[in-house]
């Protein structure tokens, strides 16, 4: 692996990516090198892209964190781990030392590191990444379907967090690309699975999933829920919009002890309907990327069919067109996911 | 007690009550009378005082339900309730048919009788209850103290649905007479509790309890709070203060993971940092009154001595002085808790 030449796309800023010659890490001691087979492109690099992460991105930076691959060399000290075994990572780095560390939340880590941001990631054809984050694939798991693990991840983990089971009815407020991976992943617990969309692309898309859709610019989302609901409420409602009108309905679909799970990431403080908290007894559940646990239930949904991965993925690109891939996925309103064929494995 | 004339105090409007002859009403099948011993002044009270509730209450209410007595009269149908015994009245009654009752939530039954503002209450000398509100009392119970075991049954509740455990620690944010029974039985459940608070007055009460105490007008309360706990912020907030500076403190001051417990009624929508419930995983309890548990351990608290019932305890007026007692409170900076003693049980 020494010296070994590699292809990676490189972020430069200002809406762009070279794609250029560069030397593979060679792993060290507790690491392995992961040759990349697919990424997929997260909502994250999208912000990156678009340059709102500069800072803490800048612009010598290998972007990427939604991948498959196989192991291509493993590092001393590293057990269990055999060149050619399909794989993906957890891009998550902690440091072990921190109150949230300590109890045992290393996925919240307050000095976390995230592979792929404040670290080169996957966007290269071979990727160094410590042991720790890597998670073994089945054998026969395509590595396209694989490359939505890392997403799939992050709705196994806010439908943990929610307590949702089966026979519980679930409200998805936005059907974005995490919205729909929550639905699936709910509707894959048994639970009933409305999804709540205002833009018409959305809608179809997430109907083709076989999904039950409400527009609540054209039906009273609140009385629709409650109709479906026999006047009791969502039991589960996950706000994916990171909208002010996403905020309100969360509060208004809930049923009594309903939770609200907060997927979204709110940049503004949005004003919350306190006293419906009070009220009704509400719940809110903050959550965050994944732990280990989320990571191995995503790679079973994804090997039992639990994702519809083939509809999921609108678009693959080779390494070379990144550049076209990130302009055409910022242009289009039904792309849901886009991949990067990142290397041949 | 047929016919028997009783003297009941009843709210007129315009921050007004007149102290009246009335007759008891005799318990139907399922009810008891209760002869009232104490009967404190809630925050409610004061709302219905101030004439926010006339529309709910109207001008013919006796209201009142931070009770105690003893048992008067039995109705029909009526077991394991004898005269004389100590009680207190857990003033919900529900509906059992709504989606919240057939959930096993009664006590936020969607079309809750809360009895003492939906009903009549406990500014009377004989007040008659469904027998399943009643709570039995400890023979060796002061009646006195026993009238807190209402407002401690919403601390208790406050507390158990917070998860709260012995060696965390807590933030109070609000120290009111709602607050300090919430950190009265936080300090019971073996937590490390600080208040915070505003109002010199309620700092010095709070104190007076053995209470650490923060004044965030003039000290940093979160590098204070991350200063106690080596960074870790408050695994438990409660937000007693109804403020848009408490709603803003609450989740800055709470640990990963932390759950902060919305005591306080928001009547307005006030901004909250959803962010941060996304970056540390926080999480949103709502609470609302209690459950039968929750009286079944208030009345524990206070027989044990866990509240500090005489110091809680500012004033006590007879029931003829209901209408100073309640202008003095309403005027007062220092009062804690003003209990009417409606009568001689």
């Amino acid at each position: 692996m020494d010296d070994a030449k590699i292809t990676a796309a490189f972020y430069r800023g200002n809406k762009s990516f070279t794609v250029e010659p560069a030397t593979a890490v060679p792993p060290g001691a507790g690491e392995v090198a992961v040759r990349v087979a697919y990424c997929g492109i997260c909502g994250t690099d999208m912000h990156v892209y678009h340059g709102n992460m500069d800072s803490r991105i800048g612009f010598e930076r290998v972007i990427g964190h939604e991948m498959s691959g196989v192991i291509d060399a493993v590092g001393e000290g590293v057990d269990g781990l055999a060149i050619g075994q399909k794989v993906v990572v957890r891009p998550l780095d902690h440091c072990g030392d921190c109150p949230a560390c300590k109890a045992g939340h290393q996925h919240v880590c307050h000095n976390l590191k995230f592979l792929g941001l404040d670290t080169d990631g996957a966007f290269q054809e071979v990727w160094t990444v410590p042991a720790h984050t890597i998670h073994k694939l089945p054998g026969d798991m395509a590595l396209d379907h694989a490359a939505l693990i890392e997403p799939t991840a992050v709705a196994c983990h806010d439908v943990r967090m929610s307590g949702l089971a089966a026979g519980e009815d679930a409200v998805v407020i936005g059907g974005g690309p995490i919205g729909i991976l929550v639905a699936m992943v709910a509707r894959d617990t048994g639970a009933s699975v409305v999804i709540s969309e205002v833009n018409p692309n959305r809608l179809k898309i997430a109907q083709a999933m076989g999904f039950e859709t409400i527009n609540p610019l054209e039906t009273d989302l609140v009385a629709e829920v409650n109709r479906r609901t026999g006047d009791k409420g969502a039991d589960v409602v996950f706000e994916v919009s990171g909208s002010q009108p996403g905020v309100d309905a969360m509060t208004d679909v809930a049923a009594t002890r309903g939770r609200i799970v907060m997927v979204a990431i709110h940049a503004q403080k949005p004003q919350v309907d306190m006293f419906r908290f009070f009220w009704r007894e509400l719940q809110l559940v903050g959550v965050r990327v994944y732990e280990p646990e989320d990571y191995e239930k995503a790679i079973a949904i994804i090997a039992s069919g639990g994702v519809d991965a083939d509809t999921f993925i609108t678009d693959v690109s080779p390494l070379s067109d990144i550049q076209a891939a990130f302009e055409s996925l910022d242009a289009s309103p039904t792309a849901m996911k886009s991949l990067i064929k990142v290397g041949d494995v």
